[in-house]
């Protein structure tokens, strides 16, 4: 029973939005210690090996800058550290959050370019590809691209993306939203040549919200030499000149610190390469699922689907709201609304994080009661499909 | 990941053995807080009120003492207090836990007769009464039964056995032991006129194991003057007049009464009645699953289905300890062994205490893949049957 | 022990460094529970609630904006939202993070004039009254004092600020920073017509950090009209629409919020005029044992005297630095270190959040004992100075 | 503030009565983990090294029985394993404690004879010596001591009283009560020919109460085949035969033993001896404090001096528990209160367990102010007279 959970279902809720994720125990424990002297010399121990071993969830070899602050913090950190009042960005229209980026770019003062999509597939690489070649001055400086699409579930190829900008011979930055595919789907920082990833603390990570992180490539801080966007809690510089010693610039968010430290030691236990192939057993069981009962997956190219979340269309004429809210009250189960142009139309489920093969069967159970018992038309059997697949008899 | 838990499946266990059953959150963090002085004015007022609350789960008005124990010590508590070396008394061979208690007796040394049965069913009011008016000279002195017999999956009809032994016009007290029922499945101690009723912790009461009751009748209190059996640490008397005004004789377990007074809270706000009625939905459901399996239920007579527990039969040649072993290493779950003679033939559900109905399709979800995985010949579809009757659609 | 602690010393670390502070059980266990759905039902009646009794805590009637960040942060956030680039904003250099804040300012793009302190006393109103009456043209934007000085220890009277303001007919902002006072020491927002309040959760909000906040005024709001500073994430208006609802704009940090909700219940249990109370009591408890040891007391101006912390000169040839080493070695208590100019001249006693008696008393023998360890020429006798000015014998 | 603690004044309870001790963060976090299946393979596997480390707190290469109970059930079960109805045994009248377990003898039908004391010094070797000497016909089974006498702080001499046994070359038991004093004084139970050890969870071992222990000698377990007390749940045999698998012959109470796990970790981690050393020095300072004040320590005879605690005798007309009563209202400190014959003479202060020297000062400070505000007639300073001893000035 949640805190200020109303739900007189007893039990455990289901907190099956695409994040944030179900936090283990384990992390929450952690964070349940006592606050710490931040500025003490058991701190700088603390930090010293923290920010070391963050880096292998990035799999880069650079620095990662982690703020104190949501994820969103972070997507204002990329663009503030690199680039200036004016400058053209190159973005893509995968969805809701690539929508809300882009916002923030303006809002900001620069210039965004948005490459769209019919939110059904992830980023469009030779599209990119075209809009680099085009731009002969350079004017462009940056193309951003959110990796995992949460509110669509599309997976944008990222290391089709660096290909493309390789291709036209740009010299663009490259910054990349990971906010729900760290940790969840494969992804390197170094050999995808990705200048700064974005990154949040609770999807992946399994933490609460409160962090985010900015991984940093060599031409990124070269990059701002010249940035001119104001900037000074965001300001890398400070960070990674305190970060040397295992400090902050100023107070980090300790306990969360500590959540963080044992969230990257069991991914590291279980081990990037079977977190990653875990994800993607868990979305291929959803997807067939969801096939059987012949509802309709909203991500359209198969190369782009998420192994984190999947979002759902439902048949016209019902409401995504509607069903959600019957399983909420009779199951007791959280999931993910339709965002923007998708509100009512999809619910999302998310399937990342520290999450195991019976939560599956019990989150696509409640689904598919659900389906039944808001009146969606469709064909019983969902879960079995899903099991079906997940003991091999697929 | 729980403490010392090995499992490299991600995901929280499923701890579904019928008891210790999953601890929620409010009770462990409950516990989660300074231990205070037991002697001192806070907890005189604690005690005070959390006595008084406990009797609501018990259906009681009278006292229940509570143990700083677990649970097979409140059995030794109910004989000491009201018997004497070399008392006759009527127990039920229900199953494992029913034997374990007849041993217990004749190492207090007492003269337990004990009433077959096939492990099938529950106890057999009809045998009680015609024991009892054998006993014309009334030497015996109590009828033990166990409402809920773990090992087998099958509950006694209390009523029934109160009637019996009012039929045969016999003084016997009425022992029951409730350890995997209290919570979970209708009891009411003082309208069944039972004598002493034994609880557990860490079955429907949802908290870890380490306290243990005896709800006491004016009869059973009674019977303490001329009991011979030596009794010091389970003599009601002491703590009795202690709890007189919240306080205990000797040092409580303080944060597992933090524990319990969250958990009574929990039980209270749900309602008793909605509690049980939880119980019997999801005994049905996986009983519906069972038998779409083809699998067999342990118990023979559908008077005396458990609401808390579901034991099943593995046909002829298969291991049920196998299959158990499969579904902890690939389901991280955690089923009921078989016990004594059922060893290997029988594995036990456990769908009792903060459960929800996802997490009983998770559960059901895993012995299908289980049963896959391990070779055992079922028909899949279990799932299905369970969620169509949860649904309304059976 | 805490998290990553490698003090050998046994018993809980004694944190009284001036923030963060130590954080409550209640408040640690209040996280300590699942991370929620931001966007579901329950989500929203809990933000709406926390935000309303918020208010409370800064004496305002008007919005409180929620951070997911840091401290810092919420120093950003006065100024983006109000302000534009090259506004001159008038600051006073009470001491470190005064002057943090006036870099920050810099660092915006902001043009702040920075009234000098010898850093031993509050901002000097008649000095701020003087600058405004001679900025006929009504350049200066702002008016940015910190309450507390964390530095230290030094405490400027707001309403005197204010009235210096008023004096001069001055339309400047009123910008304040109580990150180390809130809680702590008597603050009105509305009462002292302050148009942003800046706090963050580590000090007598009682919580770890991560969180901060912006209290804004009627005129703020209207500022942020005219305000051309970019910015996105810090953005008051987004925030306030989806507050409305008891929602936030982007991924709150939840399980922080969960504490917040449980330590404004605090504040109010006690009673603020209590809390205050104490703070002031056990600031002048310590004073008089820094008298009796023959130390300076860093504010020189009794009417400036923090209630939350206090710094204390080391003689000259003595290390502050090495001090706060020995009594971290030998007593597990951590201080604060001198910042800034004071580095090594000072060390800092923090006494404010969650903080009794018995705590001050172990706080201020374990400097004692430390001022004797380390070879620091004083007189013994601080400690008895202390409880006798507590017992009322003063 | 501590669940159901009425207190208003803010921060932490002084939980400073000689037991139930302050348990640290660490072990309540270990205890605030899921409950696991304890007849799954992992629990086997945490079982069987918890038994294996907890022989090195008891010095003992032994077994030690582990009961889910607390410390009373560890009395009972010493003597219902080893005697028979009608044996003599040898008790040592050190106070209230030794007056309670040699009640408890009698209730289990013992013939307990009891050597008396003043309640001011520990047991009487030498009269120990005498008694045996005289029962030429050894029918007295087993001598009973406790070794810390929890209601007069006195500590009687284990090697003297096993020294004189053997000079009277009498073939008694020795069963000793080291509840208040294991992993606080120092304890050998294989070197000091102990045969039971009674021990108890919620002292040095700094859990909460629930658990209780014997440490078992061969004599003792040889001493089980004549033994002719009923015995079921105290029966050594079925724990001793499980526990070589890691295994309980009945629900262990798990997660008090995650607790335990951490306990011990953290006494191994400190040191045995280092840990016997802080307690020695942190009762020494409390005498110091004691003799300062002008007020009498209970135990006379310094060789007893005990290091867990030290209870102080109030002058004549003042009254002990108004004193404790000052000192809760006031300082929030809870002391120990005079038990038996001592109601109202004696407070008791508790030193022992997860305790640190700026507690130790924090609760000195808490006597001392409290003695003031109760009017008790005392000389100011003990607080100092402590300080000046730890900081080596003594």
């Amino acid at each position: 029973m949640a805190y200020y959970q109303s739900s007189p279902i007893a039990g455990r809720h289901f907190l099956q939005i695409p994040g944030p994720t179900n936090v283990p125990d384990r992390v929450l424990r952690a964070m349940d210690n006592p606050t710490m002297d931040h500025r003490g010399p058991d701190f700088g121990r603390f930090g010293a090996q923290l920010l070391e071993k963050l880096r292998t969830v990035f799999k880069t070899e650079g620095p990662v800058v982690i703020y104190p602050a949501s994820g969103t913090g972070a997507w204002e950190a990329a663009l503030v550290n690199t680039l200036s009042p004016g400058d053209r960005v190159l973005m893509c229209e995968t969805g809701w959050f690539a929508t809300l980026w882009q916002e923030m770019a303006e809002r900001l003062q620069l210039r965004p370019e948005f490459i769209p999509t019919d939110w059904r597939r992830g980023a469009d690489a030779p599209a990119i590809e075209a809009a680099l070649r085009e731009d002969r001055s350079h004017g462009i400086k940056a193309v951003c691209v959110v990796h995992n699409e949460t509110s669509t579930g599309c997976t944008s190829r990222i290391e089709e993306v660096r290909r493309a900008i390789d291709a036209a011979g740009h010299p663009a930055l490259l910054l990349v939203d990971t906010i729900s595919s760290l940790g969840s789907i494969d992804y390197r920082h170094d050999e995808w040549g990705v200048d700064v990833t974005v990154a949040g603390s609770q999807k992946g990570l399994m933490l609460p919200p409160g962090l985010s992180f900015n991984a940093v490539s060599e031409k990124a801080l070269k990059a701002t030499e010249t940035a001119k966007l104001p900037r000074s809690f965001w300001d890398w510089h400070p960070m990674l000149k305190a970060n040397e010693t295992g400090y902050f610039p100023y107070t980090p968010a300790t306990n969360l610190l500590y959540g963080l430290d044992a969230a990257v030691d069991m991914l590291n236990e279980e081990g990037l390469d079977n977190v990653f192939a875990r994800h993607d057993r868990f979305a291929e069981a959803t997807r067939r699922a969801v096939r059987h009962w012949g509802l309709e997956i909203q991500c359209e190219e198969p190369r782009h689907y998420s192994s984190s979340l999947t979002a759902v269309r439902l048949p016209e004429g019902h409401s995504a709201n509607a069903l959600r809210a019957v399983i909420l009250e009779r199951f007791n189960m959280s999931l993910g609304n339709g965002l923007g142009r998708l509100n009512d139309r999809v619910f999302r489920i998310g399937h990342l994080g520290d999450f195991g093969p019976l939560s599956l069967i019990g989150t696509l159970g409640g689904v598919e009661m659900g389906l039944g018992a808001a009146g969606v038309p469709h064909k019983p059997g969902g879960v079995q499909a899903a099991m079906a697949y997940l003991n091999g008899n697929a």
